[in-house]
């Protein structure tokens, strides 16, 4: 585990080829966008062009592409699409652009995030650039976006490979894969760089219920990048488990608290229940800006609770009675105690706690204190 | 909690009446079978009627009636539909249709014990007895099976309702309720009793995955029976139990070993460790018939896998890749450490330990002593 405990880049760096590409940009600034059709999974691959921001709209409130991460990347060229589509002024159409934009999935923080950074960095630039240079900015703006998405999934493969052994077998609930950004994923990233880096693994996936991301996402990126995947359902990973078949599990996070409590999909908490049980290491791979440094625990993140639909309706068939009554929160929080090390861009922050965490934060230059 | 440390009967019995018959015999030797239609559940009610050998054969096999106990109860009523229906010899005829029967599900134990159970009344009788008196007992011996099953039923509802609380919220996995056997049922034989005794019970119920028992048909029997139910996905149980809406877990068993540990459909494992970690009290009910005093651990059960079918296209729609790898484990085992009480018909067997299993199968008259 050499590397393991600081910033400092791990011993085999390696760029990972994936057979698949999440999302990327076509061209010039006359370019498009051209995507992974993820509402076709696990049936059918096919790729999406993208050429105007109401095709982009249309993509993010389809969940064409989702993911916080890859949405930002989305939202980022979907500024692009409408700007370099218009000959009226660049800085109008931006701040038009990025309303629409904003309002396909009003939740997605990295959405707003992404159109935000665009429109800022023109806002910035008005006063003394020409409508070219305004222009070039807004997509040399998004294609970092991009990059940025990129390399930081790429740190934290290459932090997170060096804790996974040649032949080791690994657990992942709900899909933080390379589908969900705009490169390797996050907990998904050090499975393929310790794959490109000659290592045998062999990953469990959970089926994540109500959604199913593990078996329609998850299961289908992996198989697609040639890495051995068994399919499970979520109430069978503590049997598994039990039989000696897990090394470690790699999960990714909606949210980490100044504490080090992660919330994630619905599920990760019992996972971590039965990894520690077990003895088995418990990873996070997110990035820093997952960690959320006013919230002091895990206890104050609000919950959202899904429609009923989804469990009594789940793919096809009614499986419930007509009424019954559902209760469906999304996402729950595993303490901190029983997190074996969270990975970021900014190194691996060990057995969580608030002066990790903090640490963590300073050396990826994240400002967080108040006042 | 008085009386739940021995065989002693608890303070105050109540006859409990469900508004639904798993299985029941209607009118006398020349009568026939009436059950629930359970793969019409949830969404349609109809009784079955059953008059021959060969409809019972198929209503086994369709699961029109599941569960170890009712099946046994079932296989045994079928002994009498093929007696009553021959003018045959009756030893001859109870040969052929114990054959029939023990074929139409081959791994259900209940289904063989039933029907040995009838088949060797009759030779033990048959050397002293008229084919009448021999038809008679026959119907005699499937009765008792049936009140034994009920009687089993609302003795450990008496016990375990002991340890519910005016108000209680409880959680269960799986079905181990009325629509499993001839009476009202195992794990929640103690809800339909504290329920009849007045007090107020609000149920969790898991949805268990891959065959949905939980929706299907926990919840379907509960809300019938007037019972507050609220469906979750397997996934959910811990963050309910965080959240503290959970008081205790009632489960059944398939299969408990001589030191304690719990053999039940999969995901119960993870539901203990989940209850554990919230010191949430973890009551397994069980008939003694479920204890397997020659195997010394759980770690020796055989667990049977079930086809990847059942998780890649569970809901009516594939959603999976063709190709995906499944491992589908049908059981689990809970380890004793996990288990705060056995609830048997020869009493609560607390933190379940050798002697403490022993000493129950000893009460219960169970001869279970090798040599």
């Amino acid at each position: 585990m050499s590397g393991s405990e600081s910033s400092a880049g791990p011993s085999a760096p390696i760029d990972v080829e994936l057979p698949f590409e999440t999302l990327s940009w076509v061209g010039g600034l006359d370019g498009h966008v051209t995507m992974l059709e993820q509402t076709f999974l696990p049936l059918r691959e096919e790729q999406l062009l993208v050429r105007t921001v109401p095709e982009m709209v249309d993509a993010i409130y389809r969940l064409a592409v989702r993911g916080a991460p890859a949405i930002g990347v989305a939202a980022g060229f979907g500024m692009v699409l409408g700007i370099a589509g218009s000959d009226r002024d660049v800085l109008e159409v931006a701040r038009e652009t990025k309303k629409t934009l904003d309002a396909s999935r009003p939740t997605a923080v990295n959405l707003m995030w992404a159109t935000a950074k665009v429109l800022s960095k023109l806002e910035s630039l008005a006063g003394s650039s020409s409508q070219e240079e305004l222009r070039a900015a807004a997509f040399a703006e998004a294609m970092a976006i991009y990059e940025g998405d990129r390399q930081t999934c790429r740190t934290m493969g290459l932090l997170g490979a060096e804790l996974i052994q040649d032949g080791a077998t690994l657990l992942t609930h709900c899909n933080a894969g390379a589908l969900a950004t705009a490169g390797i994923g996050t907990a998904l990233a050090p499975i393929y760089t310790a794959h490109a880096q000659g290592k045998r693994v062999h990953v469990f996936s959970d089926e994540t219920r109500p959604l199913l991301q593990g078996a329609r996402i998850t299961t289908w990126e992996l198989m697609r990048a040639g890495i051995d995947v068994t399919l499970i359902t979520d109430s069978m990973a503590a049997r598994v488990m039990s039989e000696g078949k897990i090394d470690a599990v790699f999960v990714g996070s909606d949210r980490i608290t100044r504490n080090g409590d992660v919330c994630n999909k619905i599920g990760t908490f019992g996972v971590a229940l039965a990894a520690k049980h077990h003895g088995i290491p418990f990873h996070v791979v997110a990035p820093l800006s997952t960690v959320d440094p006013y919230l002091d625990s895990g206890k104050l993140i609000p919950i959202e609770e899904r429609p009923a639909s989804e469990i009594t309706e789940g793919f096809g068939n009614r499986t419930a009675p007509m009424d019954a009554k559902v209760y469906a929160p999304a996402f729950d929080v595993t303490p901190a105690e029983l997190v074996t090390s969270i990975i970021t861009e900014a190194g691996i922050i060990e057995s969580p706690s608030m002066t990790g965490i903090e640490a963590a934060l300073d050396r990826g230059g994240v400002q967080w204190r108040k006042g």
